[in-house]
Parts: structure tokens; sequence; C-alpha cells
């Protein structure tokens, strides 16, 4: 199920951010894209993604790129595919995601923190909101590819897991393997 | 459209969680909650999130608590309604959520950090798993709120609002009133 979806993190600023930064990694890979792209931020929080794809399963790449953003969405667009940006400006989700569903080419999809640079929305192929709302882009990266895999993803399963859960109504069950 | 569900925000640990909680605040905001709980956290996170719904319309009520987790939960189940507890190891949300929706008592989401009390999970009527896989409460937030809601709380109309967003598909477009 598991399409040709990337993601770029972009406005990383040190230490205040690192836990939001994990988390969006960590959307990433448990809703269903093939990988992550941060800008020069810290190691630990790559290791911390990895961590959790070695014990819960992959496959999930993460990567820091020592570019500056308008290089690597510059060269993504001109060598794999497409840019999604997710903005509360954007075109709501619901009335543009048929279309980018349809549209088969590689997708980087973008998400900021709280500025993003103004040329980042003319290089996009599609700016999209997860309502018109400021509120996350941990929350606003889940909602897109919900909505891309339409639900499926909660179900997900992953390969070469350590760890499985089994899913109950009290307390915590879990497979090792 | 707002229903009678609020939100408590567990196991915030200081600075580090500074802006996790804050994302969780104007999650809840922004998918349709009532209002958030918060135990013991710092003025400002309070503040930031008031602000927003100042600026972007509400209602939306937040509100710090000194008292102990268990005490909230109780106090809750006896005058209020029910708990439902978001965890990677409860039952999967799309089997679950129209039962919960069914229900009409007035709902506390609980969320919480790495790890949460034991108790919390015999005390929960409900734990709802977003993904059975490691990844953020925010995340959890707005996937859970968006299946309560059935997708509706996208286009959720705020009252009140200084500032409102046109979606444009480039650059942005803001309404002052």
């Amino acid at each position: 199920m598991r399409e040709e979806i990337y993601v770029l993190r972009l406005g990383h600023r040190t230490e205040r951010d690192k836990r939001i930064t994990t988390h969006v990694g960590l959307v990433a890979r448990a809703f269903g894209a093939k990988g992550i792209l941060f800008i020069g931020i810290e190691k630990d929080i790559k290791q911390k993604i990895d961590e959790v794809t070695e014990m819960w399963g992959g496959p999930f790449e993460t990567q820091i790129i020592e570019k500056n953003w308008k290089e690597i969405i510059l060269k993504w667009k001109e060598t794999e595919g497409i840019i999604v940006h997710l903005t509360m400006y954007g075109i709501p989700v619901d009335l543009i995601i048929d279309e980018i569903r349809k549209d088969k080419r590689k997708k980087l999809v973008v998400i900021g923190a709280e500025k993003v640079p103004k040329e980042l929305y003319t290089l996009s192929d599609f700016n999209v909101s997860i309502t018109n709302q400021p509120h996350s882009e941990v929350a606003a990266l889940a909602i897109f590819l919900d909505r891309f895999y339409m639900g499926k993803e909660i179900g997900l399963k992953f390969s070469d897991a350590k760890l499985t859960i089994v899913p109950t109504e009290r307390g915590k069950k879990v497979i090792e393997s």
C-alpha cells in the first residue's frame, strides 16, 4: 500500500523543536510515507526514529541533508516528481486529494514550522490546507496521509518488527519476535 | 457541530514538552473539541492557545488544574461523563468510534506522553488506538476527532474571528474583521 511519498521537514530550529520534529518523523512512518528528509538537524532525532523502525518494523528511510530547502525542492522537481506543501492557507484537503492521488508521480510532502519562505508557495505543485486554522504540522501530516490512503494506513503492516501490539480493551499486550 | 468533548493532557514535563503541549491544545481547538484541561503547566502555554482563540475565533476553553490526574478523572466520571483514552495499545479507532459517537455522555479524551499510569487503562471507558504504532499524541488526537466528527470538523466555522483565511492555490489570503 505504501506509495512513493516522502516528507520534507522545514524550519526546524534546534532544541525547542526536537520533539515536534521527532513526532513528524514518527507520524510519517506510522501513516505510510516511505521516508523523511531533514535539513541539518541533530543526529539524535534521526537516531530516535531509526530505533523505532528497528523495533516496530519498516521499511522507513530517514535522511539528513546538508543543503538548503530550495536546492532540495528544485532537484526533486527536476528528477523525482511533485511537491505537495501543507499550509493553512492552501486548498482544503478534501477538495484536492483525489487529484493528488491520481497523479502517479513521486510526491514530496513539505511541512514547515510557523514561517515558511514565500517562494515555497509558488514552487509547490499543490498547496493544501488541513483546516484553515493554526494548529500543528504533526496533525496536518497525519490527516493528509490519512486522506491520501483513504484511512487504510491505520492498519498498515510493518516488516521485520521485533514488537507487535495486539489491540486490547484494557492494558498492554505486546508480542516479541 | 461541536459536541461535548474535552481533552485532558497528561504527562507534560516542562520545557521539552512545551511545543508538543501547545500543539495538542491547538489541535483540540481546530478539530472541534470544546476545551482542554492541563495539569500544572506553564501559564504561557495556555496564553498562547488563548491568543489563537482570540485571533482566529472560538469558542474554546483552556484550563490549568492543580490536581493530580486521578482526582480529575474520578471527578469527571462521577459528575460529567466518560473517559476515552488514546493509546497505541487500545482498540483500533475504526472498530470502536461508532459506539463512542452513539454514547451521548460528555467525553474527556485523555492523551498522555510516552508513559501513562497503568491505572488509567482500567479507569477509562474506552482505550482507543490510532494505529498500533508509536507516533504522536498530537496526531492521535487529530485523527480521533476527525473520525468522531466524520471529517466534518475540517470545515468548522469559528465565531468572533478577527482573522479568516480564504483558501487559495498559491500564497496567503487573509480577511481581517
